[in-house]
């Protein structure tokens, strides 16, 4: 029987004896690429914990914070029974309201997804440097799914001396490709299909990885032609900084993809040599 | 001997076999007050770590960062022999320079002192989050001197949840009544006897505390009979919120002022009941 902790105290007593601690912090709707990371955070660890909050400070107005899945009972039967799940109510971490003291992520953190979601970043590293503070773990496992998160948790971690090593697992996809997310379940068959343009247009972006132009006109070519498809952004940024690269750049990049299908935000990348 | 640790890792090293620490972060020039906050650390933890480190990030374009006055070899003389030193270089702690993660203090941290000296209090959160991750002591011991960094540091330690006790010291003045400064080196001798209005417009404030209204009143005749000083606030504060206390209020206050002496700015407070 999995152990749920919905206060501080309750879990901060259960560590006492826990050993090592490897944490996998999630917003729950768990699906098989959570649970490659509670994989790899069993192997890294004595005792894995698993936080499950749905964390309202990064969400911006117009955005899903209501829709957004919660299914404790469903999550709790996917998890490995050894695994501690840490699920607050919102006061128990937010017992003053929101307002007070954050995170914030600098220039790189108003970019991208930051620029779609204005907000989101602060609030992601505001929840992750409180879980941290609360979990104390030797490691914490992020999901390459979601790479500008973990591009700022890293640089987080870095120029905060957060003592805590990150630990990032290759985004699980789909046999077609699609790469798992808990906002999937809002696609209808139709637009189920028209998304794995994405991982397609990514494909095709290292498939023509001669220059950026060629990377970018591959994937703008992709998503271009498959309608029900509408592109936010698809660039190549340096895995260093998450800035575009240039055009005469060549090395390692993440080409980053957003894109709306019908009303279901997606986002997607892939790790590739340029030139 | 004192050990002085100019390096994260030395100093990691050292404190795998100092037991309980006591932190007191200072930005050296270290003066009696100091002392006061060294001597409460040691009597709470196995071994005391000060840090010195004049920290860029929290001072202003306009602000005295070049003035601020350093002076490690007379700082050490005057630290117990038992207390280890951590006093590292800028780009120890800055590697990357200085953008990138912040800790921001929110709507406090512009008000006041805040609004005086835009961004401080999120470059103080900031270092203060760092050294807290680095040193990770059981208490960190700050003084009272500075009211409203004490409320901003006590605010992010619960709104991140960091795993620190926070201990205040009261401020420690001379006999005159001068709270202690390591700016106070700076006031030439009519300066050094104007600037003792500060502490006594405090102290006119709580002779005048009937209302909010009479100890402003008392404050203000009293700092502005003195010249060769120009007030920049002085306010009653909720100590629970640090918000100025309405006109009716009774109870708790804290009683702040900030003036120019000269070239230099000093602040002070006292506490006391209201109405």
């Amino acid at each position: 029987m999995t152990e749920v902790f919905e206060t501080i105290a309750s879990l901060r007593l259960r560590l006492e004896t826990a050993g090592s601690v490897a944490f996998v912090p999630t917003m729950g709707a768990l699906h098989d690429g959570h649970l490659a990371l509670v994989r790899r955070a069993a192997e890294l660890a004595d005792t894995v914990v698993v936080s499950i909050f749905v964390n309202p400070l990064q969400f911006g107005e117009a955005e899903d914070l209501d829709r957004y899945p919660r299914e404790l009972d469903a999550d709790l039967e996917l998890l490995p029974d050894d695994v501690l799940v840490f699920a607050p109510p919102v006061d128990e971490l937010y017992p003053d309201g929101e307002s007070g003291t954050r995170v914030t992520a600098g220039a790189v953190g108003s970019t991208f997804e930051g620029t779609s979601r204005p907000g989101h970043f602060d609030g992601m590293l505001t929840v992750v440097a409180k879980l941290l503070h609360i979990v104390r773990p030797e490691v914490v496992v992020f999901g390459q799914k979601d790479a500008q998160q973990v591009f700022l948790v890293r640089r987080m971690v870095r120029d905060l001396n957060v003592p805590v090593v990150v630990d990032v697992v290759e985004t699980v996809r789909d046999a077609d490709g699609l790469a798992l997310s808990s906002r999937n379940r809002f696609l209808g068959t139709q637009e189920r299909v028209a998304a794995l343009a994405l991982s397609r247009a990514l494909a095709a972006a290292e498939a023509s990885a001669g220059s950026r132009k060629d990377a970018l006109l591959a994937s703008h070519t992709l998503l271009n032609d498959e309608s029900g498809v509408e592109v936010d952004y698809v660039e190549l940024v340096d895995p260093e900084t998450f800035l575009p690269v240039g055009d005469r750049y060549s090395g390692p990049v993440t080409a980053i993809v957003a894109a709306r299908v019908g009303t279901t935000r997606l986002i997607d990348n892939r790790r590739f040599q340029l030139g």
